[in-house]
């Protein structure tokens, strides 16, 4: 299907996503590129892709598809190193979970020769570094592609016969859109779980390690996103400001609406609140979307994503 | 070990205690009481318990010990309506998430020939009702009793006794501290999580069932704990209301420090606020507390736990 692609960062997503192009046997030859020299040597030492250099630019040559999968904020600065070296043709994509800010700084570095097909797998655990991949990660999972009015059809259909291949759904929207969707399913989810469980760290040493030890009751399913990579999700808040801040603002609403309701002992408020929020998880289960993936623990510690 | 246990409340935590005590081996009879003619049938069409009555004070006679796993704002009520019918020397306990409300709407009601031992299983699931219950529920998980000055110690072994036979381990504290410590593990993310369901709940059609369709990303880990049981929930906060609010407004402040880090983008202090959380995750891990209980759906919608 492709001769060569080349991963740029080789954390969770690229180090999937390479696993799980080549069990699909889409591609002849799959280059990991990652600034640090320790991840390089993982992906050898642990073949997880055919080579592995920090010479960004070395190994976007020749590429069919070079995938970005760094931090969002790192997006542009890698394009302009790698843009000498695409070759006519080349498609470039990318893994970002905010849409808008990636392609707003992508393109003043896109050369006219080559392709940008914005794309966001809706997919991932709380563990970061190459050796977290696992190649089942994206299997009936959503990816969501933000095409521009410049992106040819070709190049969007090449994109998502890539992910199809490695058993995702395809998903086209805007990237303002996907910006604002994801704004209320992920980054303000995260944010929260961040929130709670950084007010947790801020206990007095006795307080937390009972927080640790009762955490079953209902703090443990914060920890879980709240352990996601730090430096991603730093970009992501940075780069999706208006729509993080936006329904921030309606969640805080909505916290300061209930907070009253105890305060005046409204129980018919809350019932009625509490008995609303059922029928979405209703909803998700119908919809499949239930499940977690099989997320297996990494036996070492990986390398940081950067 | 006892001759006769009473649950009243025959929901999740009751239909699940009395299955785990009977594969135990630890009681000759067990005995059901529920204010719902309904649960009463299922309880016994599928042999959840030997007997099953609407009647309270009947089921309470000549119990060894009586659980009380009604919602905690029912407790007082249901002590008031079995006192007359409690033996010399009957122990009640209860499974209440709130201690101090418990205590002190159970105390005026406890026949002096009674002895009242709280506790709180730190178990559950988003399922509510007899046919959610499942013997394993409370295996490697905590209990946490609050005995009061005048709780006799033999008392507190029994009760201790019970819950370990089941595979529980036993922890002591006041109520006034457990009120605390649940403030931040339970209430709080359970309140945070119905809120920010409820915020999805009040989007525009369109948008909602894109919220469905996408909740892999993050608000899916939400929407499980925002499914729980309305009117458990309701209770909790009102019996609550000071820990609650106590510890929601440590959270508001950490929220309200990282929204204005997001405005002025101090992509520093997100890092490091990012950072941190992740100790947590990892501590909880080490605890043995990170994994989830098996949770089976149950086939049939259970009926209402009131």
């Amino acid at each position: 299907m492709f001769e060569k692609i080349t991963i740029v960062g080789f954390g969770l997503i690229g180090s999937s996503l390479a696993q799980a192009m080549r069990r699909a046997g889409v591609v002849q030859k799959i280059v990991a590129a990652d600034l640090s020299a320790e991840v390089c040597k993982t992906v050898l030492e642990h073949h997880l892709a055919d080579e592995a250099t920090t010479d960004l630019c070395a190994a976007a040559r020749d590429a069919d598809i070079v995938i970005l999968c760094v931090p969002v904020g790192a997006m542009g600065a890698v394009v302009a190193k790698i843009a000498p070296c695409l070759k006519d043709g080349a498609i470039i994509s990318d893994s970002g979970s905010v849409k808008e800010g990636v392609v707003r700084d992508v393109l003043p570095h896109l050369p006219p020769h080559a392709q940008f097909v914005p794309a966001h797998p809706i997919a991932g655990t709380e563990h970061s570094g190459p050796l977290a991949g696992f190649p089942d990660l994206f299997i009936n999972r959503w990816v969501i592609l933000t095409p521009l009015p410049d992106t040819s059809l070709r190049a969007v259909e090449k994109i998502t016969a890539l992910w199809e291949a490695v058993g995702a759904n395809i998903e086209i929207m805007s990237p303002a859109h996907h910006d604002l969707v994801l704004g209320i399913t992920s980054h303000l989810p995260h944010l929260i779980a961040f929130t709670i469980v950084g007010t947790a760290t801020n206990l007095e040493t006795d307080l937390k390690s009972e927080v640790i030890k009762f955490s079953a009751s209902g703090f443990r399913d914060f920890t879980r996103i709240a352990a996601s990579n730090p430096t991603m999700w730093r970009d992501v808040f940075l780069q999706n400001k208006a729509a993080t801040l936006e329904v921030l603002q309606r969640f805080t609403e909505d916290l300061t609406a209930l907070q009253r309701a105890i305060r005046y002992e409204d129980g018919e408020f809350l019932y009625q609140t509490f008995e609303r929020t059922r029928a979405i998880r209703r909803a998700i289960i119908e919809a499949g979307q239930a499940e977690y993936p099989v997320a297996p623990v990494p036996k070492t510690e990986s390398p940081a994503k950067e």
